[in-house]
């Protein structure tokens, strides 16, 4: 856990920091890729998963709309630049050793590629798996 | 993104698949372990972010309780077993692609090591970052 995390745990509610001191201590990985809740705001249901690296965090701040880094594709991924299902940010938090980002978003249409409003629709029932959307 | 998950993408709604046949084809990464993202199951809070390995999948699938795998301490994690902040695993999930596990959980006391109910407290704030407890 990075010094940085760990100097400023006990600080009190409201305590302020400079955006960049953050934004330079997060934990991106050796791909410099963080990964990113995507959680509707109003529901608080988690519609999906991706990753960012720092232009496409930047980009999202920025913009107020969520871009994400596609891994397949290697490019940066404006969510819903295609298929018209964008994500307004809402809120954006990290957590307690910076490795993780949640984003909360108001999604147009469905998060997913099936065309599903969350991509978690996957659920396991005992022995088995089964399709059951959120 | 594997064959597997692409192949039962239409499938209808309570279409079910074996356990083993799932979890054999998640995406665990090359250190063999896929991210958990942990949800309160009752005000749908986002806690905390983790990773499990094949055998904390599997020990918290047979157990109902949390397990993760411990990236730094590099051991089978039992969330609660030292701070008693233990975890009891309500519902299960993955996404589209097998790369993610939401668990919807029952949370005893603080999920956070700082003794915070969630991990998530710093809130990005324009040019600032602020200590926001959820």
């Amino acid at each position: 856990m990075k010094a940085w995390f760990e100097n400023i745990e006990s600080d009190e509610e409201g305590t302020q920091y400079p955006l960049q001191a953050l934004v330079s201590e997060l934990n991106f990985n050796d791909d410099g890729l963080i990964p990113v809740i995507a959680q509707d705001a109003v529901t608080k249901d988690v519609l999906m998963f991706a990753w960012m690296n720092e232009d496409a965090l930047n980009e999202t701040i920025a913009n107020g709309r969520m871009c994400y880094w596609s891994r397949s594709r290697k490019t940066l991924w404006r969510k819903g630049e295609s298929s018209g299902h964008a994500q307004q940010l809402v809120e954006l938090r990290t957590d307690c050793d910076g490795d993780v980002l949640l984003a909360l978003i108001d999604q147009t249409g469905a998060a997913c590629h099936t065309n599903r409003r969350s991509c978690f629709y996957l659920k396991f029932n005992g022995q088995s798996v089964q399709i059951d959307s959120v």
